[in-house]
């Protein structure tokens, strides 16, 4: 099977300019099919701020009224997609920013109300990856913007790292796909304000125990949730790492393991 | 030749979802290849207002600063062309939104500084006629929103009607081309507040003479310079309607003539 690489990226990573055009750097230096996932949450919630719109979060997820929607569409489907774009194409890289109501390739529906109501935020249904596999056969990179939508005419919010991981789960299936999770710390931490104390390998019966013991708390779950969920979906392998060490050889983060 | 169709729609024709339902449903049912290409002024205005960032114009175009550029990118590649995808692709029309960043698909430079310093406002230099015909022969349907960059990293603010004249130009090598300007009025007006004085046929001639009587004036002569060069570089027809009419036959509107 022909290998593709998905690489998720968010916070810090791509807000900040001294921060992207190295990431960028490293991520054209990957060889063959690639897709580059982002968000850009702390952008979306500085310019609600600014328009006194409140952004309310329930367990590391945004709670998306309609004028949040709007917000985050702008942000991550425009701004933030559309300039890492223009920075992909001055590094030759032949990108293609999309979300998921483009080509209809990433259907999703809105979460019911349970406990919480999250407002205008999709769980991916159906990710067309015969289509994605024929953009990445044109030689485009695909970048995706954290945004979904319900075939219906609803756009909808959706977690960047959930995309990553519906992406590639669907396209474990024709490629033999790795995942990263770039951010802003060296990988799974012990301690989370101490860089040595990083878990080279993390295995399942590891996190179920290190979420009960609260050393794995907060956004850390649910990206992990996603890693282990893409391994069992087939995926070959999953990492998390500091964006800068994209390009390091050998690889310096934390691998999850089944 | 095949056929193509080029609709540029914007204002209030866009922004407003009882003007956009009815205007997608005769979009959608224009037969064979078509690209639509949209604006979304008012509302990059109402936003710039909202954030208390000056957004001044000059002879009907935006100086664009670095604070607009991230507005303007947000508004239309972002919000307005997304919300367009998903109504589309709820009519299943496999739409895919674009900006000329995306695949490199139109470049431009930053306008130099003569008298006036337009800021970030690119003009148009190139457009991948071939990979908009590749897309094309997908059945894709592309959705162009009015931001264009240099191939350098630099996003940059381009009108939409000139976006739209330069696609139809371009394509016009290898597509038998109909331009379509949509807009709030019927066409062009011996007198804009009296919609039965339409005029059906505009020659380059009467369109010399009516400007410099003031019958035509501001934003409309941009838009009219524009399709006469479209027509002087082989476009085969270009019309001015109401969004309402996009469908209706005979057509009703204006059509301009050499």
């Amino acid at each position: 099977m022909e290998k593709l690489q998905i690489v998720k990226a968010g916070g810090k990573v791509i807000e900040e300019k001294n921060k992207l055009e190295p990431f960028l750097d490293a991520f054209v230096a990957l060889p063959g099919y690639k897709i580059l996932v982002h968000g850009g949450g702390n952008k979306a919630t500085a310019l609600a701020d600014k328009l006194g719109i409140e952004s309310p979060m329930a367990e590391g997820r945004r709670i998306t009224s309609a004028e949040m929607l709007e917000i985050v569409t702008m942000v991550y489907a425009g701004w933030i997609n559309k300039s890492i774009v223009a920075h992909l194409q001055a590094r030759h890289c032949n990108a293609l920013g999309l979300c998921g109501a483009d080509l209809n390739l990433i259907q999703a529906h809105k979460r019911p109300v349970a406990e919480i109501d999250y407002g205008f935020v999709g769980d991916v249904d159906l990710i067309q990856q015969q289509r994605v596999g024929e953009l990445l056969r044109m030689d485009i990179v695909p970048v995706f913007s954290a945004i979904t939508h319900d075939n219906k005419g609803q756009l909808l919010n959706t977690n960047a790292d959930t995309i990553a991981f519906n992406l590639a789960a669907a396209l474990s299936n024709v490629f033999e796909v790795e995942l990263f999770y770039c951010f802003e710390k060296s990988g799974v931490l012990r301690d989370i304000s101490d860089e040595t104390t990083l878990i080279r390998q993390l295995s399942l019966k590891d996190f179920e125990s290190f979420k009960s013991e609260g050393i794995i708390k907060e956004g850390m779950i649910p990206k992990l949730q996603n890693g282990f969920n893409a391994l069992k979906k087939g995926v070959k392998s999953v990492k998390i790492l500091k964006e800068e060490n994209l390009h390091r050889s050998p690889f310096y983060g934390s691998e999850l393991v089944l």
